[in-house]
């Protein structure tokens, strides 16, 4: 879909929306399908080649519509309101576009507190099961999260948060967790009488795109009964290509995993998917069930009650922006989609590699590459700088190790080579001024 | 704003979102802006009487923009890519329009959790002060949380992922929290040797629409050092109104405080806003500063991260919302809104008032009325399964104390006095037939 056929599907959808709204009166204020009404309704698979928009909008009458509580009729008197309004609606349109990320870029950063939740309440009822003395407190002391050096910040916000230790494992000379250096620090933690519960592996570091060695972490952790969460933030909307799909290899060890769709998968911000092994450790963690949110199916084992699943009890409908993108582009044209950036990271990676004066400082796999002036941290930042403030193109730094290092990430959905090429030059011009000043 | 404005309005935003999107290459990637700069191109309160539209989309242009990162700029590179797409914008638009809460209603459970965590680690960091040996263990296990039994169950679950002790205190005959109770409950687990941190005051609770008597319950959390949050998450919404604000005295001695204005406020789902008295107490929760992260300003002093105000990184753009509401509405739209729903809740008040076969069974201060047939629980919950399978209206149930209640609650933006005695004769129907049988 393009600009143009947005102008005139946008407009057909505000109509829809205001006929919605208008007519809301009319329709039955709460559905009266069974648990399983959908599965029937919708395919097994995204569709290979995108659809029409005619097609989608059918299914939203078909398919959609009947299995909505409209909880903006006015025969609606449950709960307490949830606001709606025509200006507010408008407003969402524009942050839709504008699709800013305050301060930062998900909340993979919940998934991974989520699975750090449940695996303390699942290491906690365990112990407590063999050892009844032992407090929650008492364990909660000696429980110990694992992640590597290159993990993102949140994981150790999610050890803060959850009240245990998170230990830092060190990295390979490739920023890959490797078993090793693992092993290493769980006989020390043990031998200290601390109780490993729990490790993060990240697919496709922050900071240089890495991947941790899953085939290896991943027996350990089974071996030894640590909850093992795949961050895959940024990495996994690569997965929908079959070559890098190895990039997943050993992810059957995984009992949780989460990549962000608003990421790099075409959906608009903010859409996070997190799968568990076993649902019941995660909603055994958190389920509250006052009257006011009991439903006549909760014990019925047809349906999956999320507000067991996260933090917050309300979610919007992601799923809808999920549905409408697989549909309109097809799994093949969000395969295209992918490679492009790839091909696009590749081509900005050869520019770099052509000129003497700079280094790639990590292996590129995906859209992300890590380069820098040969040279001190203090010249690098001045180039940063010089980048940032000339205001022509946005990027941020990292550390690899000691190293101070500009990471050059493929992002829009627009961009192209004529984009990447001025960027380079861009960047090759203020090079040169840093250098002779 | 009406159905056929918001069709003109809509389709002109979807213009704009689409020359927005075409011509982003020609805006500046980054802002050049200082922080600041908005505060003086905006006004100190919100206009009384509404704005027009044209007034607002010319200040995006003139204020907002300016200020925007261009995430979508084929000229950013940094951080990863944020998705973005016509389909799942379109998508939006109905998800906004459809407005449905996944489950349950709100974040305000976020913000309890938020305010928990906060309250956690100052006294963990002020006993780890004056007694250099406790760990944090030790402390967590002798923490007590307090909340009133009438307080929404995302207070006890905050208790439960915080890994602290969460206590209820019974509530009075109007389901109150009071001082005599909280006072017995802290005098009892001092001498038991706990340490009480944290209390949460409800007003407006889930069940009932009940106050908690912040006049004294306030003064008992000042005086023992106790955190004090207030949970107002639905009626929050009606301080907007001056004749509510005696509702708020006691606010004074909340350390942190919050309401949904996506409950009542005409800003769609999700938008949750919390105050605190002192921020870095929030922000020494949670603060982690990773190389990518990092920004010239953020030791200035000038700007608030919110990253480090709450769990996930991310956030959408939601004052936007706020902003066209606020405007379009003005301050006297929102509180004729709030007016009418309270005026709504009266009336129906005032039916079953009439009608001996039914009781009120707690005071109405908003748009909220507890109601039931004078009679068992089980009769009441089969008038309810009556009311629910006829699915011409919805409500839901609470219990207060042992009584199956119902709860009519004033919900949709387009409900008139029509829909409420239209509820209330299909109610009295019901409850005829279900007497007969």
């Amino acid at each position: 879909m393009d600009a143009k056929e947005f102008r005139q599907r946008g407009k057909e959808m505000v109509d829809y929306v205001a006929d919605y709204i208008e007519g809301i009166e009319g329709r039955q204020v709460y559905p009266d399908v069974e648990p399983g009404y959908l599965r029937p309704l919708i395919p097994n698979t995204a569709p290979q080649e995108p659809e029409t928009f005619e097609a989608i909008i059918k299914d939203v009458e078909r398919i959609i519509m009947p299995g909505v509580t409209h909880w903006h009729s006015p025969y609606f008197f449950a709960y307490f309101p949830t606001a709606s309004s025509y200006p507010a609606m408008l407003a969402d349109m524009l942050c839709g576009a504008i699709g800013c990320i305050g301060f930062s870029w998900g909340s993979a950063s919940e998934a991974t507190l989520v699975a750090l939740l449940a695996a303390r309440t699942k290491a906690v009822r365990h112990l407590q099961a063999t050892s009844p003395g032992l407090t929650q407190a008492m364990i909660m002391e000696k429980l110990v999260a694992y992640a590597s050096d290159q993990a993102h910040s949140s994981v150790e916000r999610a050890g803060l948060i959850g009240g245990v230790k998170l230990k830092a494992i060190p990295s390979d000379g490739k920023f890959v967790m490797r078993a090793s250096a693992l092993q290493e620090a769980l006989e020390r933690d043990k031998a200290e009488g601390l109780i490993p519960f729990f490790v993060v592996a990240t697919l496709g570091t922050t900071s240089c795109c890495s991947f941790d060695n899953l085939l290896e972490v991943g027996p350990i952790c089974h071996q030894e009964s640590l909850w093992l969460h795949i961050d895959a933030a940024y990495a996994g909307s690569a997965f929908i290509c079959p070559e890098f799909r190895p990039l997943l290899n050993g992810v059957e060890f995984a009992d949780s995993f989460n990549f962000n769709p608003h990421k790099w998968l075409l959906v608009n911000f903010d859409c996070s998917a997190m799968w568990v092994k076993k649902r019941t450790d995660l909603t055994g963690a958190f389920k509250m069930d006052p009257t006011y949110l009991q439903h006549s199916h909760q014990d019925s084992g047809l349906i999956t009650d999320y507000r067991h699943w996260q933090l917050p009890l309300g979610r919007r409908f992601r799923s809808l922006k999920m549905w409408f993108v697989f549909r309109l582009y097809g799994v093949k044209g969000l395969q295209a989609y992918i490679r492009k950036h790839v091909q696009l990271s590749h081509e900005f990676e050869s520019l770099v590699q052509q000129d003497p004066r700079f280094e790639i400082c990590a292996e590129v796999t995906l859209g992300l590459v890590c380069f820098r002036l040969r040279g001190s941290n203090k010249l690098n930042e001045a180039l940063l700088e010089k980048i940032n403030s000339a205001r022509k193109i946005h990027l941020v730094p990292c550390h690899l190790r000691d190293q101070f290092v500009l990471r050059f990430a493929i992002c829009s959905r627009t961009v192209e080579s004529d984009h990447v090429r001025f960027a380079w030059e861009h960047i090759q011009g203020l090079a040169t001024e840093l250098l002779r000043a």
